[in-house]
């Protein structure tokens, strides 16, 4: 059965790129602080860089935070990656970052909105609340769903890294455990993790734990992730199973189609050099 | 200043009751499955339980699924608890159960629509991404949130019951580190927590820990949590301190007031006994 990660392995194969391209609509960003405005700023992203981009990410709070029209315009969006998909006879996944979590029928209703009524591939969940929050997403099988393990940002400290027993093993830090949790929820080969660029150590943990899984990369760029570090230490030994995400290092260049363009190359090049250092 | 919970408390008084109203249109609960028929479903829950309820608690979950319609009749039902507050000469507050949490500005964008747009007088926020996920929300200073502490789903034993060791203090549960968490954030009193009435112990333990906390208990009823038990263990000394989430409950009886009404009562009851136990 296709699952959306062999989904993803085609598109990464058919753009040669590792790149999910952000799509962040910061009101500080745009012309003005509207659904509209939101929505045409990200449409004009994913018209320059549909190329480059191995998948898009579309931030659910930069378009909630408009409410109704922002919801209009986040459906929009994702309209917007499905008609360029046609246009370049390649399909691009879509992976909804809400990080939502929560109990079983409400569970229910977020993976019904996001896979259902707005058509996204994948999306990122919260692993607070266990197992059965996960599930309801995981029944739609064709679909994605990116756990976060291990995020980008300085307060991820706060619980993430606490050592925690676990059935008489030595403690592992917190987001070692979600890992591991993962590998057992994983029986549909439709689980990710989210591994923020800004933690190598932690990205070199869990890819050391789980071998075979994709994990997304935020914190590449702007919150200081470096690019070769992040791709070294995390790709899969057949050199896939990485999506790097970078949202304002192309939504702020100049030219973002250039921006992802030299990106990818970049890419290519640094994977290249690791397949020759490690031959 | 006036803050979150000196607002609620004032409710409490004003109509001798711990019951928040859940507000989960669930799309089997409706006379069909559209944003109409939630906004319905809501209002008149709304209308008949508004004299006995100390806040309502709409979950953005079962408006979100339905896309921007669904946003738009969120708003609506938020709309209508001011209405009924504004009839009723007392105001009720309103918390938004959306289990947020994101990074820096990402959470900034949730707590404008939350707080701003929406006007929910609080939130339901998710503790993994750490401090830095929860400032923005608290930056809101007359707002208030309830931390996801210990919820009251099987899964919860997956993550939250884990012990973890922290500053070379003994290990203690997932769920009392983030009620220590929460104390050390709480410096502008806005903080609440979310322990299920289904996990007594955690409730127990939390109210130990945190003696002045307001804690917002889900799971009486439906799903299993005991009423009594519940007052008994989680009442801070001041008979206060607890709200009891109560949603099918309320939503399915053939009258909903009335069913309010006698809950109500029935807290009273189980007050006064556990006053005159306790003296």
């Amino acid at each position: 059965m296709e699952t959306f990660f062999s989904f993803l392995s085609k598109r990464v194969d058919d753009c040669s790129s590792l790149i999910c391209v952000g799509l962040d609509p910061h009101p500080a960003d745009l012309v003005k602080p509207t659904a509209g405005a939101a929505k045409e700023f990200c449409l004009s992203i994913i018209k320059k860089t549909a190329p480059y981009a191995a998948a898009f990410k579309p931030n659910a709070a930069f378009f909630e935070m408009h409410g109704a029209e922002g919801w209009e315009a986040l459906q929009e969006v994702i309209q917007g990656v499905q008609a360029e998909s046609e246009r370049l006879g390649s399909l691009i996944p879509v992976i909804l970052d809400a990080k939502r979590g929560d109990i079983a029928s409400t569970a229910e209703a977020y993976a019904s909105s996001a896979f259902g009524r707005l058509g996204a591939h994948a999306i990122t969940l919260n692993p607070y609340l266990g197992k059965d929050s996960i599930e309801p997403f995981l029944s739609w099988k064709e679909k994605g769903v990116f756990l976060l393990c291990k995020t980008s940002n300085p307060g991820a400290a706060d619980l993430q890294d606490h050592p925690v027993a676990h059935e008489g093993q030595p403690p592992v830090p917190l987001h070692v455990h979600i890992d591991r949790l993962a590998q057992t929820w994983n029986s549909g080969n439709n689980i990710g993790l989210v591994v923020g660029a800004t933690q190598p150590e932690a990205l070199r943990r869990v890819r050391a734990a789980a071998p075979g899984v994709w994990i997304l990369v935020p914190g590449v760029g702007t919150q200081g992730g470096d690019l070769a570090t992040a791709l070294d230490i995390g790709l899969r030994a057949d050199g896939r199973g990485l999506l790097i995400n970078i949202s304002r290092g192309i939504a702020r260049a100049e030219d973002p189609g250039q921006a992802a363009a030299q990106l990818r190359d970049e890419m290519i090049n640094l994977q290249r050099e690791l397949r020759s250092s490690r031959s």
